[in-house]
Parts: C-alpha cells; structure tokens; sequence
C-alpha cells in the first residue's frame, strides 16, 4: 500500500477479527478490536466464545503498555455496564490510557447505547463514530437483528438444480450438490443457532441436522419444526416463522412449505443458493406460493453479496435489500 | 510475457480472430488466421461475412511480400478444393512462399480432409497440426457440427428467477431478467441461423424472434416451430428436435416443452441461463420431463463455460460434455 493506512483501513482489519467470533460469542456480540500505535497493529482481539473475554481486552492485553497513547479500533462501541464477569471495556480502554477510540457503531444494547462513547469523551479520549458501519453490521448481523429486532438473523439454503428443482417428481434429492457444496453446508450449520425444517421434511428424510465436519460436531444448532403439532424430542416446535425466538441465528433448510412460509413472511435475510450444474426438469420446486402476484414486485429486493463455486457447483449467497 | 510467444499462443490469437466471424461466415467455416514473421505479426485475416475471402487470404494480402519465409497459423486445415470463387488456400499459401504452416483442426469436408496439409507438404512447406485444436473446434462449433454430425449446434436458453421458475402459475414473464440480459439474448440471436419456440409459446407470447439491436436488424434468424402441426407463414414446421436441418446453429427459446424434447433427446449442446435475483415461488418449471429417473444420471453432463454479471443478472454458459 504506497498511501498510509487510514481509519477505515485499519476498522477493516477489526471487522475482519469479528468474523472470527462469528456464530461462537453468543450471547454477546462478535466484536472486533485492533490498537495501532506508530502507525503498526500492536494489540488484536475478538470476542472469545462464549462471549467473554471481550475483543477491547484481549486486544488491550496484546498491547500491554505500548496503548498508551495508541489509537483503538472496535467495531461495536465499548460496553460500559458493569458485569459480574470483569470490569467494562469503557474502563479497561481508559486504564489502558489509549488516545483514541474509533467506533464503527454505537451498541443499541440500551445499558450502553451511548453511554461507552460518553465516558470516554469524558476521559479525555477522542471518540469517532460511524467508520466501517455496514460491515460492522454485516459480521455481526445475527446479535444485531434479535438487539434491534428481537428476531433472529435467518438464512434459507437452498440446493437445486440448473432448473431450480430440489428433487426429482419422485422426491428423491440425494444427491444434487456434490461434496463440498454438502460440507459447506454443514459449516454454514456450525454458524447457526438454530436450523429449521418443515414437517414434510422431517417425515419424508429424517434429517440429523447436525454439524458433521470433523472438530465441530459439538456445534450442531437447535432443531426447530415448523408445524402445527407437536414436536419429537429434541426438538422445538414453533407454529409460524414469527415464533421462532431465543436465538440469534436460524438456519432454514427446507422444504418448498418452509421456505415460502419465511418467505411469505418476509423473515428471510440472506439466501444460500447451492446449484448443482444438472438438468432434472419437471421435478420439485425449490418454493411454494410466497404470496407474489405481480413480477414488478419480486425485483430490487435481493443483492449479490457471494458467489463462488464448490467443485462443480455454484453457491451465490444474496441478501435481502431492506429500505428502512 | 517474459518468454517469446509459443505455437498455441500464435493459434490462440488465431482462435480470437475465427471468434469474429462466427455466425456470419456461413455456409464456410469461421476460420482465423495469423502471419508471423521475425517473431511478430504481419497479416492477420478472418472468413469474412458470407464465407468469403477465407481467412487465409485475408491474412496473406495484409502480409504481401513478409509472408515470404513466414508462419502462418491457421485454425482449420486449408482448402484444398478450386471453387468458382477463387484459387483454394493451399495453393494461395505456396504462392506466399510461406515455410511453415500450424494447423489446429483437419477439415472434415471430404473435399479437403488431409488434402490440404498434404499438398502444402509437398510444396517443401513444414506443417503441423493439433495445435490449439480444442479452442479452435469451440469457435467454430456451429459449422464443426453439422459439418461432422449432419446437425445444427443447439443453444437452450432458460431465463429463470433464482428459484428456477420462467413466470408466475398465471403465465406473466414480463421481465424477469433485466435490459442488460435481454439485449445479450438478442445478440445470441444474431449469432444463430436458426431459433426456435413450441406451440405453446407462439400461442401465448406470439413472439417475434428477431434482433432488436441497433445495427443487427438484419440478423435476425429462421423461425422454427416445434410441432405436430402446420406453420404459421413465415416459419418452418418441426415435428422432432432431429428435424431441424439446413442450418448450422439453433437456438431454443422454449417453452418448457420444447426445452424438454431438445433435452430429452439429448440435442442440447450449449445451455444458456439467464438468472434474475428475484424470487417467485409456486410458478412455472423452466422445464418439463427431459426422461430423467435417476439423479445419478445426470451428473457430468454439464461443464461450467462461462460465467459473467449483467446488470444485476447473472449468465451462466453451460456446454454439454461429449465422451464420444
């Protein structure tokens, strides 16, 4: 790079470390943190799972006295509440005796909201706000929908043909997607709270749903049934797309009703699409009836936001463009 | 580049030039042609539209007196055969005085079909073959077979919402796919012969099927109707897939079924899918019954060509893959 890092540069390397709490800092958020003094990273952290410690304190810990006069870089506004867990990271930031805090965005968590970015200013520390937002947003996008929604982030996977069909007339799917599609998949389960299927689903495949990628079987999500009745064990049932809580991340895998039960509701934020290069024609459709009656209606609400192929097949990942 | 260009890449160059005549150049074979002398090019030359000059030709006037001791790549074996139009292009190759001669592809026309190669190796020229032969057959594809299997070279073109589906359950289609991915349709269409619709879809959309592209008004291709009965003035009737004949390329605009007769008997050799980032839900398949009983079957059938944005639709270009 011939031109110095700037501030957007280096909260691009904190969003990048909050990734890396993605899906295991439940249930706090997937911060990121880096603190640069003389123009080099001198500290790193993100949010360890399980949600402690902090991103601010590892990174703060990594630094050790060479903060001082440093500049830190978070994406999510410091906490400053107190917790039987340690002290805030409003405290930790000031005894560490940093300069500067640049914040990608203020935590809408209302014991802080506000309150961190205040009681650093009044420390003396330069605070600037709003640097790297979207991103921000976008790797922690599960704990921010249930923190300013109350509702979990929900991805609906798809894996179709090259015509759109999940199966064949018959209802035979296994397999349409190749292996690395499948364990892709299986890491896209790893990341997830929660994972849901359809009752149709649950009787005709019996699926497992469980994260089987060796080193993260203990990762399998909450199964969820989308049913009127009642639920086997070691499942939660849950009537309609609006029931599913207590969670910050669903996986919805399916079937047709599933989907467009979601997607009738407009409770889906991303797509997983996996598309096999095979022509089945004249089977299953990947979706119900979502309640679409004219085509002008269907446009300008997905986005391309991935697209890469696994072997032979293509996954494009998209998400919904929300205008509020 | 570092190092001096090789053989393949001279024919790759030449590849790119046969590119420019394709679809124009009928009923001769698009062929490309370069001249290389002291490590550089002095004559480069395409078959021009209607099939004359031939490439080679082109390429050798534009050379005049450097092609003498020179290479030139060809990607098709020369013609060997007099023809009212002109001297042949082995002949017009002796008379360059040119000493080596790179082929990719011997000609299958029975005029030619090694004539050319041998006559040019009587002539003390050096001559190889082979080179490049793959890209070289992929520009000329159209031409290659019917030239080589007495059937035009099929298109399908499936323009879907990401769920797979060509309209709404009461028919509507416009638009899914955006100006950008249309236009590209219409400039497929110039590339073609011939193009194709069922019964079906003349009855409902009474297309047209011809090259609104500014410039390419006159390129619009021969109208073929799938079915069991007559013909509207202005097309020609095709009871089967097998009867489509007196040209070298077709392209498939649908509906479903007579996207599933082409596939289902296996005359598709190119797939293009147009892909909307819409979804519809509960509409219509992109295709009927192709004959499919076993996923296991339709696996490696389909090999990923091409792939590019437009607008904000994707184009995903499809060959079939050929084990014969």
């Amino acid at each position: 790079m011939r031109r110095p890092p700037t501030d957007a540069d280096w909260m691009a390397a904190a969003v990048a470390l909050a990734w890396r709490g993605r899906g295991r800092s439940a249930p706090n958020p997937n911060v990121g943190c880096v603190v640069i003094a003389d123009g080099g990273v001198v500290g790193r952290g993100w949010t360890q799972p399980g949600g402690r410690p902090h991103a601010e304190a590892v990174a703060l810990a990594a630094a050790g006295s060479t903060a001082r006069g440093a500049t830190a870089y978070v994406t999510l506004e410091p906490c400053a509440h107190a917790s039987p867990c340690g002290p805030c990271c409003t405290d930790t930031l000031i005894a560490a005796g940093v300069s500067r805090v640049v914040v990608a965005l203020q935590d809408p968590d209302p014991r802080t909201d506000g309150r961190g970015l205040a009681r650093l200013r009044d420390a003396g520390i330069a605070v600037e706000t709003g640097v790297g937002a979207d991103a921000a947003r976008g790797a922690m996008a599960p704990w921010w929908s249930r923190a300013t929604r109350g509702t979990p982030f929900v991805t609906l996977k798809l894996a179709t043909s090259l015509d759109g069909c999940i199966a064949l007339a018959d209802g035979s799917s296994r397999w349409i997607t190749g292996a690395r599609a499948r364990a892709h998949a299986h890491l896209e389960r790893a990341l997830h709270e929660g994972i849901l299927v359809g009752r149709g689903t649950l009787v005709a495949d019996s699926p497992r749903l469980d994260v089987r990628l060796p080193g993260l079987e203990d990762r399998s999500p909450r199964r969820f049934l989308l049913t009127r009745g009642a639920a086997p064990e070691g499942w939660t049932a849950v009537a309609a797309p609006e029931a599913v809580a207590g969670i910050d991340s669903l996986l919805v895998e399916g079937g047709a009703g599933a989907a467009a039960a979601f997607l009738a509701a407009d409770r889906v934020d991303r797509l997983l699409l996996y598309r096999a290069p095979i022509l089945i024609g004249g089977g299953r459709l990947a979706l119900g009836d979502i309640g679409l009656t004219d085509l002008a209606d269907a446009h300008g609400r997905w986005r391309l936001a991935d697209s890469r192929l696994l072997g032979s097949d293509r996954l494009d990942v998209y998400e919904r463009v929300r205008r509020d």
